[in-house]
């Protein structure tokens, strides 16, 4: 006889790389990005949602993590699609798809558009601790303005975004370089020729990626990597990029020009890029965004830091990135920095891939989930969610009385909720303290007889349960008490004051 | 020579089937969703976000259309997955993540666990005209509780998130059926035996989608897809149940079963499926969520209707539908009924799928995107966004002080912005008015040496424009003002306040 083989029950994960958020989670992010948006939309910002699928096309190709299938994002071949089945992909950032919004939309759009964007966005990378593969983005760009002062309006406006998220003038700093410049020094190092712009790209990386790594490996490390490479501790070789030891000088002196003021640091600039044009640009850019900063009053919380790179091979002058300055303790007791949070930049050749024509655009883009850590580690720990009052059920064949109490205290703008699970009155409360309920209301057949309710402080409770040596405040402010029951809203209301 | 090819510029397109939403379009549907989820809220649901993306076992197939590729929904193959490459997709419902949720925690969770939940949702389908391949579902479902009780409150608490989102009581209808009495009456026919379930699952299907056309088909519609079958207008020829007249009587008695109140409706179905045990079960529970619904005053918007079937195969007792019932005039001046907004129902094995225990859930799901259309048909078409003030350049070397002037404004809470792009003072007014900005300020020279700026009333001079008549109101309130520079603030407030 044939074996009946039963079906395999799925596995209930989530999928590896991703996560869920309930609750408080949720609650909090969103009060966040409220926050952050509100800043958004008084600097005169619009919202835009853009589907979350988008063709490969369109999406280009763009992200640094090239070494992956699929170029870094999750896609798919559409069957429906004009084209005879066209790659179709999830977004990998919230610009992409902005610039194809643009371009498809222009003739209707003000110039310049400024517009803000609130969502997740997907990568196709290795899944690993604290890397996901879903994760928000909360971005505002300006499309349409070259202006400089474009620029610095998005440097100001992430300022203020910070500080009504909750970070604290002075716990972060916003720290800007210039594409341009950096140009002008493979320029002067001769890793960049003006006329054959395409030429040497390769090696150009090699001294970007070695500029990133600053931070981690300091002046000596990224030297080596500038030159003929570098042996890590591991014994790994990573080739460098060949550069003679004067011209690694040239990009060393780039790297450390950071002076006390913007003025003093452009004009260090200006003398290691002074036979460049481009570079000579790039400056000038950043002494006028500077200027704009200075003039009002964000020279404090903004800085002209020669080490910015930025990841993204998009962008084409000043990039800019938000770094929170505070220390925290992490799990294991290590104080360490948090970092970046939040980065930007100029992108004018974006929607040309569209339209032929170049279209400046600038915009910054905020890790939301990085943010959010920050303010929960700043603060001790997530928000805790208040549960809503447990109006309990004594008499099942009563529902009806029960449902009508929840109703009216839902009425008067309580959250509240009847029992619905099955169980005696321990299992009710038990329910109610995993719900984190502050009170529960009781009404059995000796109450309704005398016209009155039960209400348990079980907010009171667990804060005794905590400081024993409360005792006295106890016995003045019992846990439960009686109540009539037409003032039950009334009396809900006195207990839930009096844990506030 | 080889002829080199220049790259084929991406289409700048939302792909096929998706759609952008901007501006008002954001925050208006925003609004409507908080209004919505405060109501979840305050009945004590907690929200959860699950990823978009989940395996496709996890996701079952649930789906009503079936002969799809990829069963309806976007799947891939992933490469970092443990087992070989599992096949993931993104999400369909928000049902099916919850499960698998509960599924993964319910250890760690309150039993009933009360959840709601807002985002995108995404369909593999042929697109057509208002039909979306992505678009927004708002859930709040009770997951472990089996009690009638759960369904009532899910149906109190849809109808007050209909009235909060701002469809007026009198304007929509729930209605509420149970599986179990259709099920019950498949027995009487013939089509069910509760001893082997899995036979007939065709003929029942059959049977289901003919009742669901009642609205469409009329009665003799129906009887005719019961039995032999149904020839369409267009000569097409639809198989139908195959049932003898008597037992498409049966059918017919059921579906035509609604009286004038719950009680009197129940009592028709209880003669109906008087042999079916199953049957019985079901009308008792549409009694017990009938006198709950009546006992809280929510008779008057929710009526027990045979007639609903709800698509998804998952549902095993009551069902819910919300209607809306006033009628709107479309793009082409007819009159038309909006019909379903929200659906929804008791899905007592979904968690079974994962865990192999039955636990009990019930929940609704609103359609985001047609309440929306629905709020704006009623009210005459899409809300107007409201621009920020904006700050003319006169000068472009005085960028600083105009940056001073917006600053100001946005000090004040005042939505403001700064001209970015290039063009003189009547570009810069065309661009305020594509912007619907109310007011611009404009400073020159002369002004700067006077001390004052000048204001423009946008919206007031657009409100003339409209209405040539009020002339008079013109000279009254001239649309153009002068204010000393340090009164801005005050003189932008009065400007706004006589617009509002």
């Amino acid at each position: 006889m044939a074996k009946i083989q039963k079906p395999r029950r799925p596995k209930a994960e989530t999928p590896r790389g991703f996560r869920d958020y309930a609750g408080a989670e949720v609650t909090e992010r969103a009060t966040m990005l409220k926050a952050i948006t509100d800043v958004y939309h008084r600097y005169g910002f619009d919202p835009l949602e853009t589907s979350a699928v988008e063709t490969v096309e369109a999406l280009g190709k763009f992200l640094p993590d090239l070494d992956r299938p699929n170029e870094g994002v999750f896609a798919w071949q559409d069957e429906d699609h004009g084209d005879q089945g066209a790659w179709m992909a999830l977004r990998y950032d919230l610009t992409a798809p902005l610039a194809r919004f643009y371009a498809q939309n222009h003739l209707s759009l003000p110039t310049p558009y400024r517009r803000y964007a609130v969502g997740p966005v997907w990568r196709n990378e290795k899944p690993g601790p604290g890397r996901f593969r879903q994760f928000y983005q909360c971005d505002a760009d300006t499309v349409g303005s070259a202006s400089p002062a474009a620029d610095a309006e998005i440097c100001m406006m992430l300022a203020d975004a910070l500080e009504a998220a909750g970070i604290a003038r002075g716990d972060y700093l916003i720290r800007i370089n210039n594409r341009k410049v950096l140009n002008g020094v493979m320029e002067v190092v001769g890793l960049l020729d003006p006329a054959a712009p395409e030429a040497g790209e390769a090696a150009r990386g090699t001294v970007l990626r070695a500029i990133d790594k600053l931070d981690r490996l300091g002046e000596t490390g990224v030297r080596a990597l500038l030159g003929v490479g570098r042996k890590d501790e591991s014994g790994d070789f990573t080739e460098g990029a060949g550069l003679g030891a004067e011209k690694a000088e040239i990009v060393m002196g780039f790297v450390t020009a950071e002076r006390e003021s913007a003025t003093l640091t452009c004009a260090r600039l200006r003398e290691l890029v002074s036979t460049s044009t481009i570079g000579l640009e790039g400056v000038s850019e950043l002494e006028r965004i500077g200027a704009l900063l200075e003039a009002a009053g964000y020279a404090d919380r903004t800085r002209i830091d020669p080490s910015i790179v930025r990841g993204l091979g998009y962008y084409t002058g000043p990039v800019y990135e938000a770094e929170l300055t505070f220390e925290i303790t992490d799990e294991k007791g290590r104080k360490r920095q948090f970092g970046s949070v939040a980065g930007g930049g100029r992108y004018d050749d974006l929607v040309m891939r569209f339209t032929g024509q170049r279209v400046p655009g600038t915009g910054v883009s905020i890790g939301v989930d990085r943010l959010l850590a920050a303010l929960q580690a700043k603060r001790g720990g997530a928000a805790e969610a208040s549960g809503p009052v447990l109006v309990t059920v004594m008499e099942k064949d009563r529902l009806a009385d029960y449902q009508a109490m929840t109703a009216e205290l839902r009425a008067a703008g309580i959250r509240a909720e009847m029992f619905l699970g099955g169980g005696n009155m321990a299992k009710q409360l038990k329910y109610a303290d995993k719900r984190g309920a502050p009170v529960a209301i009781i009404e059995g057949g000796d109450e309704r007889a005398a016209g009155i309710v039960q209400l348990k402080d079980l907010a009171l409770g667990a804060r005794l349960a905590a400081e024993i040596e409360t005792n006295e405040e106890w016995k003045a402010q019992p846990a439960q008490i009686e109540a009539p029951r037409d003032g039950l809203v009334e009396a809900v209301r006195a207990m839930l004051a009096r844990g506030a």
